[in-house]
Formats: structure tokens, sequence, C-alpha cells
């Protein structure tokens, strides 16, 4: 423990910089010991509640958001906590450092710092519970992999494939070897921010569940106190990360909480978190109300085995936010429909929803000898979909326009999609479809630079010369392909 | 022309009889002149029009539908065609004939002698306007193909690939060059029906179209009047061929014809049709309402590019008649997305569909160097799903049960369908999806055998043993697979 704290420091934007205070440890500070910080810049203040880390330990974490200085005091039920100051320089941020991530024209997101983030989701559950060496090599998978999110949970699973016990438990147990759900356990979390840090220094962001039903410890089954004291302690505690975004469930309506629970817990963290971060609640069987005003964007599970991102546009049309289809099954051959589709029709569906302007996720399944499914506990991946969704984010992030929006196509069948931004850029996809040949009627004298491309084989043949008005481009008449059309000049 | 006509015949049961008349010339014997035959038999009287077949040839075309003793007499305008009779000695039908189709058990067809008919259907829109060389070319083809259902038009047809002139034309020319409706052209109509009955004679239903929009002759543009004698004639003419299904038309909603023209031409045909044979309208874009009494079956396109014939068991239920995925697009590679499917893809909607207790349609559209495509003219096949096709008839057929509805499942995902008859047979299907296990859960006490089948590699592997209650089932995680229970003893 730091016995003496500076008053001052220097810190770059949207970093955590952790504040930390030396106060009682008699009781059960958790719940007695109040601490919250007002942090002050220039006109603007923001309130930032502290949280006990035991053995004496008291931290206010904080993500500054704005440079220049911030001047912070303290109020505590404590006195020795009480009136503490602080004076921290907040620089600019270092390359790689964007902030947090932000809803973005309606229907996309962008870092704080105006860069645009594409989520290229993947999911691992419980990577963060799975042991030291499974962890690192599920960061160093990650290291080669195009995902710059993570679908993770707080809690443990109990579920198929997921037998193991965790390392950390989120409480500390009585003495008659139940949970004190008043105690939280500083252990667990010191792991799972190291985890948060891990990725956030990867460029991902972390998708945090904050609740989950597949559960045997009894976390799934808290009272309401129990259920608001434990997010409120995850707030205090994450909430200066800047890759956190709050997911409050992964299927929610596999829970016996109500619409009134998931509400009351909504509020709790729009009230509380300092920085607004994403937040979502994702379903199983049937949608929550996406529309209500704290759900930033869509997280979604696929309700139907056929048609999935293929609805995306539906969904933009409805809700007016961000479609992110964390789950549209995974590539992986186990019995579950939800864990049992190939490579092909996994970039597939990433296609299919990104030129309808959303965002697709990505999980494997594969069966494994020791049960090491990337999808729940990480480690290496298997399948051929990674490297097809890295070439889609690059085609993507190389993209003249921030965003694929649904764009009214040039020509083409009603019931196909076409992305990009009219006059700009097209990006037709033609998925399990095998053209021969597509004919396109474009706005006379804009001239275009035309490529066709094999999103299965990763290739992109540019076309030599320029296009406009009425025109066929060939196709290899076999599946998977696309056609890009790009303003020449630009 | 036959100068002495018998006034007794023998035929089978369902043929077509012929009684041809000598009639008046002058004037337009298709207008002016009327003929009717009544024939009783036993307690029952059918009254069947008869029609002027040029060169003072009048016939009444008759399908004996039961066996024994009919008893004909004309009523015609004209004295030499009035009060005519004729014994008609009806023998039972000769194997292979089974008389004309059915609507059976709600969602299925038999023929009228109780044979189940299961229907798997192909397109040659305009097979019979191609000239012989190529008509017989078609009727090759179909002898070595799984079909027993041909969807065909009345009418010659204008589109893409479709610009030649056809060999015969349905209405005689004025003077002026314009077609003189109220003349039909018996040549067109003796070359129409050699072809039914070509289709006849394999075993093959008619599904002839009335009505289509793609015309560059007038056809699709007749009054009201032309339309209703043209069809009055029609039925005259067709109505005795057993394998005649009345499809009113290809894409209805392409045409300019009104609900209530529809409504018209239909009750003419359930008016005069004397064997009431199947009848149905086909959709572009939207649903006729196939809840019309009239309607004896719905005849789909697909409305979706990507869900077809995963919808077939809500239209069951909403419906409650067969359903019939006439179009869930062709395999092929031309531009449009109705005609660039996999072969694949094209199995895996028949299996779709099978599983859910529905019927699903072939065409096939490949780029051909002198634009003999399938879909529309006939030739050859040159695809890779009606072998499949043929598989999958196969195994229908040979299914214990008579018809395949979507039983429930014994277990499995909520979204999976299952076929069969509950405790005697059932028929997964796991399409796109890959597994390598699947789980089932059936009733203790019946023994099931079971067999993993490759639906695109057409391989059956019966598994040893037998199973009852709950067990697991290994496949070999690709996709296209399918799991058969069948009672064991059955």
């Amino acid at each position: 423990m730091e016995k003496n704290m500076p008053t001052s420091a220097t810190v770059e934007r949207w970093a955590d910089y952790e504040w930390v205070l030396e106060g009682p440890q008699d009781g059960n500070p958790f719940r007695d010991v109040t601490l919250a910080a007002r942090f002050t810049h220039l006109s603007r203040s923001l309130d930032v509640a502290g949280f006990y880390d035991g053995d004496g330990r008291y931290i206010v974490r904080l993500m500054p958001d704005m440079t220049g200085t911030w001047q912070g005091v303290t109020a505590s039920n404590s006195p020795e906590l009480d009136n503490r100051t602080l004076t921290l320089t907040c620089t600019t941020a270092s390359p790689g450092n964007h902030g947090p991530v932000r809803v973005s024209n309606t229907w996309h997101f962008s870092y704080e710092d105006g860069t645009p983030y594409l989520p290229f989701g993947t999911t691992c559950y419980v990577w963060n519970h799975q042991g030291d060496a499974l962890e690192e090599q599920t960061l160093r998978t990650l290291d080669e992999a195009p995902f710059n999110k993570m679908r993770m949970c707080v809690f443990p699973k109990h579920y198929t494939f997921n037998s193991n016990e965790p390392e950390y438990y989120p409480f500390v147990r009585s003495q008659d070897g139940s949970w004190d759900f008043t105690r939280p356990e500083p252990a667990f979390y010191r792991h799972l921010e190291r985890r948060i840090r891990d990725l956030r220094d990867r460029g991902i962001e972390a998708d945090l569940i904050l609740f989950h039903p597949y559960d045997r410890w009894g976390f799934a089954a808290m009272t309401p106190e129990q259920d608001d004291a434990y997010l409120d302690y995850v707030v205090r505690r994450l909430a200066a990360y800047r890759n956190v975004w709050w997911s409050f469930a992964n299927e929610y309506d596999l829970m016996t909480k109500t619409t009134a629970d998931w509400e009351r817990l909504a509020q709790l963290v729009v009230t509380r978190d300092p920085w607004q971060h994403l937040r979502s609640i994702h379903n199983c069987r049937h949608f929550y109300d996406h529309t209500r005003p704290w759900i930033t964007h869509c997280s979604i599970q696929r309700t139907d085995n056929y048609r999935t991102s293929e609805y995306v546009n539906e969904w933009r049309q409805r809700y007016r936010k961000p479609v992110v289809v964390d789950e549209c099954a995974y590539e992986g051959n186990i019995s579950n429909n939800w864990g049992n589709i190939t490579a092909e029709e996994m970039v597939r569906r990433f296609w299919e929803g990104a030129v309808r302007g959303g965002y697709v996720g990505h999980g494997e399944t594969y069966m494994h000898p020791q049960d090491i499914l990337w999808w729940s506990k990480g480690g290496t991946l298997h399948g051929q979909s990674p490297a097809r969704i890295a070439f889609l984010r690059r085609i993507q992030e190389e993209a003249p326009v921030a965003y694929l929006d649904d764009a009214p196509a040039g020509s083409g069948p009603r019931d196909l999609p076409c992305a990009g931004q009219p006059g700009r850029y097209y990006l037709y996809y033609y998925g399990f479809n095998q053209p021969t040949s597509k004919t396109f009627t474009m706005q006379e004298g804009v001239r275009y630079r035309a490529s066709v491309i094999d999103t299965w084989a990763m290739t992109i043949r540019e076309l030599p010369g320029t296009y406009t008005g009425h025109f066929t481009i060939d196709l290899p008449g076999k599946p998977y392909m696309a056609v890009r059309l790009e303003k020449a000049g630009d």
C-alpha cells in the first residue's frame, strides 16, 4: 500500500488515474464508508465515486476527458478520507488512445476524439476466468486477430463445456461458506481490471456483460439490493476504463429479473457512470425494447436460424441506433444450431450486416478435447472466418467514406442490399447467389472505378478504366462475390 | 375428318375420349355454334361443353371418371349437332393411370385413385413453343429427370433470353394482321394437347399457366370478353386431360388485371370445368389471397431472397392448404437473383420445404450460348440439383408414411424443423448447419432404427441396432445432413 499519496500528478487524456487513499479497515468498509470526489475543470465538474479495495486502501479512479488542470476534492463519512485534494494535469492522449467509444451519425460509432470506430467484435464469454496460462494464450491470439471488441462476462459461467471453477470469485465467503454479498472480493476485480487493460492496450473494447443466467453459484439469483450493491461497485471500479461498454445482460430474457429490475439497474448505471459508457442489453428469444432511451445501441442475438443480419436495415429504421448483431451464430460444429455454422456462412453474415449498415460479431465453437471453445474460454482460433473478417475490416477501413449506410442501389434486384454513400462509394454484395454478371444504372456523368471482390478468396480485382451510366460487370459465377464502385478521383 | 362416328366406344377410366361430330363451317363456328353433352352414369350426370376444332369438326372431350356405362347426348343450336347419342363403356384404368390429382389430408395431394402424389415440379415456361426438335429433347431429358410436375404457359413468352417467335399462335390473324380473338387457332391447341399428353404419358402433371405478363403479342392485354372467350375455349379443350392443373397466372401481380378480373376468371373455370382440376394463382411480389375458396393450393414464389421454404410451416397454418413453392429461385448463374442460386442452395430449399410438410419446385437458369435456359425453353439439364432432388423423392416415396407433416420434434433446438408422423417416422434436416452430433429425447419404449443421410452426397448410412428414449447420434460435422428415425418393425 502506498502510504504517501502525491497531491499532484500528470496523466494523459482518457487514461485511468488512480487516486489512492488510506482509510479505515474496521467493520465493513465496502458498505459503511462513503467516498466520492468532485473533479473540477474550468467551468465543468465531474462527481466520481470511489471504492474500497481492501486492506485499508481506497481508490478514486478517474478518466480525465479534457486536457488541462483538474482539481479534485473528496467527500467521505470517514474523516481520514474527507476533504482530500488533488491537482491533476491532463495531457494530450498518446497515439492509439482515442478515448471511449460513442454513438456517431445515428447508426455508427466513433471514439471520443472523432476517429470512426467500426466494431468487429468477438465473444469469449469467460476467457477472464480461465487462469493466466489460457488467458495469456487468448491475448496472444487476439494480437493476431481482426477483433476490436470482446464480449465478456463479469461473473463466471456454468454451462455445457463450462464446468470448471473460476480462478476468482466476485464475493468473499462468510464463515458458513455462503457468499457475503456485502463484501466484493478485491482480488477478483484486480484481475478483471488487468484483463480489461490488456484488451485496452490492444485496441479492444470490453463489452462487459453485467448479468447472465448461466450460473451455479448464486450470482444470477441475488436480491435487488445485492444486485444494486454489486453493480454500484462495478461502476465505481470500472467506469474509468475508456474501453468499457456496459452490456446489462447476456440473454436477459432467460433470467428471472423483471423489466422493472432491468430498468432500475439501468438507471443506476445511467446515474452513476460519470463517463456515460455505451449501454446495451442482449436477448435470447425476444428483443428488449431497444427504443428505451438508456440503450445506446442494439446488441442483437439472432432470433431466426435462417435470416440474421439480413434484417439489419429493418432494425436500423425501427430503432434508429447502431445495430450490432453480437450473436449471429458461431462458426463451429457443436450440436446446438447457434454454434455450428460454417466459416462461409459466418463470413456471409458479416457481409450481409455490413452492407446494410450494421456490425456483426464473431464467435467460434469447434469441439475441443479439453472443452476449450473460443466462444467461452478463448485460447486459439481454429476457424476460417477470422482471416475473412480481417479482409472485410480492411475494406471497410480503407473506404473513402467513414461508414457504410444502406445506400439506394444504383440498380439491381429489389431484394439486394448495397452499402456506401450515394455518388461516392458503393459496395454491392451477392452472398450465396452466383451471378455471372451484374448490370448497373448509375448517375450519368459520375465516373467510377470498379473492383470485383472475392470475399472468400480475399482477392480484389480492380477493373481497368472507369464506368458511368449504364454498364455491366462480369463476375465469375460463384458465391460470396462483391462489387465495389468508387468515384474516380476520390 | 371422320365421317362415320361410332355410337358406342370403350375407353379406360380417366382417359380422354374424343366424341367427334361433323357440323357447320360457315360463319364463325367458334363463336356462333353451341355444343354440350350430358353424360349420365347411374344416378350421376356430367355436363361437358364441346369445342370447334376447325374444318367442320366438333369435339366433345370427355374424361370418364367412373367405370361402367356412360350415356351421352348432345345439345346444340345446330341441328346437325343436336341430340346425338353415345354409349361409352369405361373400363378400369391401366397401370400408371391414377386419375387426376386432388388435395388430400389438408396439406397434401393424392391421385383420384388414392395413390399419394408428392409433387416434385420443375419449370420450363414455354418449352412447348420451341419447335419439335427442342421439345423432344426436353421430353428425353424429362425421361431421366425426377420431376412429376411441369409448370408451363399456354401463351408464348417475351422476356430476356426469350426473343424467338413461337411455332404456333393461339389465335388466327385477321386480314389486317391483327389477331381475331374470336377465332382460336386449332393447330396451336392440337400442339399444346400433344405436349400435355406427352407429359401425361411420363407421369408428369401439366401445371398450365393461363395468363402471364411477359408478352409482346397482345395476349396479356386482351379485354375481359376476350379473356373469357379464350379461357372458355381452353377449358372445353383441355379439361378432359387428367394431368392438367389450372394455374391462373404466373405473377398475377405484374399484370393489369384487377382482383375482380381474377375472381371472374376463376369463377368461369370453377363453373365450367366438369372435373374440378386443381387451381392456383402464382405471385411475384405479393401473394394472392390464398384463402379464397376456389384456390386449391398455394403456388408460391419466394418474396424473400434469404428465407424461402423455411416459411412453409407458417403458410400451412395460415392457409390450411397444400403449400407448393413453385419458385424458390433457380439453380443457375444469370444476373437476376431469382436465377442464380447454387445447386447446394436449391437442394437445401427442397429439403427445408419437405421437412415442413411442403413441396418445392425446381428450375434451372445457367447461361447458354443459344439462350436455351431450362427454366423457359427446356432442352437439357446442366445442374447438380436434379440428382439430389431424385434422392429426396426416393426418400419421401419410400417412407412408411404417405406424407411428411411438420412433426413435433422429439427434441432439438426450437428453430429446427422435423418432418414425419409422431411415433412412427421422423426426418430431421440440418441444412447449412454442421453439427458433429445431435441428441434426441424420444418416447421411452418405442424403438427406432436410425439412418444418417448425406443429402448432398446422396448416401444413407443405416446405424446398427435400435434407439429409444434419450440418445445421441454422431454426425460428420458438415452441412446438408439429415437423420431419419423409423419405428423398428415398421
